[in-house]
């Protein structure tokens, strides 16, 4: 199939479903033409998800898609940002046809479920990896950097952590995408790596409300040095309250939990600061979201660095966060 | 080298050159913060290069990141955009410094000529692919689509048309990127190829006067078809017209020589409409940007088609333009 019809077949038809009236040209030109409402910013972050290094090259087109989105909305959230439109480069070995419409499917699936449009983008062959580039809008004010913590604001993240890094180990242990013959337990942890739940609702709510903000890809414990660094400031993690769900304790110690949800990567969610003076707030913004939301630290001046405890002892991080070796 | 220290070490520290007063916030947060000017429409494009596809393997990497961009720079051109803002995605085995450098040296020094600043990206580990995402800013009115070539219209074309598949020839007969021994011809007919020239300026002057517009990067009897798609038009091409270099005309035969031009790919000229009330002004656009233009054919009422001809007959062209297979 060429190149053109590929993207006519399986995008471009199911791309009207969109409600984005700023959109005055779509996929068809040499680019897309948009229009960016008066006092709203446009927010820019693109992500690349490779085979073999970021997901099992067996794994199924429609988690693919899905999580190559996820991973970009996860951005937006992160910056208070409402996704607008995405651009897809595919780049992919000789697929049948099933494949790339499973693929296009659940992209246009999940587009549609968070209101985003694709506007473009470049199908080519080659080894298969996915690299989308996400454009969110927001008013100024409302726009979360990771450089506005202050000391003493609370340190708070979103749902619980660890639970990707277990399913991780499952795969890995599993024969990979094999997942026959697993526990509901081995399911949930391999479901919360594969298809993370973007926070967008959330990152919204929290625009003006929240200090600064990101969301953890590679674990806390490396992640949360990128608002200390941004805002200048240091930071205390309380290690036992770190929100971890029922499913990764019963696979595993609480201590392999701890370091699941300190070095592991890929949870999705997101971490922030917000001021005592705004604690009340933050509470009917959780309740608003459906996300619960735990407090573990807080923010310290930056000459105390960063200190993990457990038990009221210094707690020593077993390895840092996650980064692609070159 | 770990991610976040080679982006900063090679990329982040040089975006600064640039004068993009609307860039909030560039490198270094989960996105990117810009502020779109008021009236300006935004214009967005993406377009991936694979190794062993849109380049050979042992590419020199200052010549990998000038045509990445350049690619990119010409979709802009092609809708009478001003370049502002670009996401790099760049995924790679393991590299040794020196050919990161001197990607990231080319990288920023082609932004810097074109105005354009590095605004994020991702660096994976993988297979070696480069995917850019162009933003370029544009008041409405001087946007130029594909769909408003009128009959009548004069066809024209910038530069001269296949001396990319001409030196693609080249390369592919002297392994590949092996250059040594070659006279002033071939290596005038390799740069074409390794480092097309963006018609950035001229698409900028276009605007308002050219009544539709794309960049030849498959060659023009495939490309034109997009244009008269979008019309509804159709159009007749005068092979004998089409503007050739006199190295290709050294290189190889006439015929040879059109046929590299209307189904060889990477040219990277505009192709545009005109109408001939404008005609005059388009002469003095062309003398303001020093680029030779040349009219090739002209619009035709739908029902007649795509036609060539050569020597006042019907001429067939021998296949049609470059498409990638999957």
């Amino acid at each position: 199939m060429q190149e053109f019809s590929l993207i006519e077949t399986y995008f471009a038809q199911s791309s009207t479903g969109t409600n984005q009236s700023n959109v005055v040209l779509g996929i068809g030109d040499d680019a897309a033409i948009l229009d960016v409402p008066p006092n709203q910013q446009l927010l820019v972050s693109t992500d690349t998800l490779v085979s073999g290094v970021h997901f099992f090259s067996d794994v199924a087109p429609g988690d693919l898609a899905y999580k190559a989105l996820a991973v970009n909305l996860s951005d937006m959230a992160a910056m208070g940002a409402t996704p607008a439109w995405v651009s897809l480069a595919l780049t992919m070995p000789k697929m049948p046809p099933k494949w790339v419409s499973q693929f296009a499917h659940s992209f246009m699936q999940t587009c549609k479920e968070y209101g985003v449009e694709l506007i473009g983008g470049d199908t080519t062959s080659g080894p298969l990896s996915v690299t989308i580039t996400i454009h969110g809008l927001r008013p100024h004010e409302k726009v979360i950097r990771r450089g506005g913590a202050q000391v003493d604001d609370g340190i708070y993240v979103s749902g619980t952590l660890g639970d990707a890094a277990a399913g991780l180990n499952i795969l890995r242990a599993n024969n990979e995408n094999e997942q026959d013959g697993l526990d509901a337990t081995h399911r949930f942890l391999i479901q919360r790596l594969l298809k993370p739940t973007p926070r967008v609702l959330l990152g919204e709510q929290l625009g003006g409300v929240a200090t600064s903000c990101l969301d953890l890809s590679d674990g806390l414990a490396g992640d949360i040095k990128h608002i200390l660094r941004a805002s200048s400031v240091g930071a205390q993690i309380e290690v036992d309250a770190l929100p971890q769900s029922s499913a990764v304790l019963k696979y595993t110690t609480k201590q392999q939990a701890h370091e699941y949800a300190l070095t592991g990567g890929d949870d999705y969610e997101l971490c922030f600061t917000v001021s005592d003076a705004n604690a009340q707030k933050l509470e009917q913004i959780a309740k608003n979201c459906g996300v619960s939301i735990t407090k573990v630290g807080f923010i310290t001046e930056p000459e105390k660095g960063l200190s993990f405890v457990s038990n009221r002892q210094p707690y020593t991080v077993p390895q840092s966060g996650y980064e692609h070796e070159f």
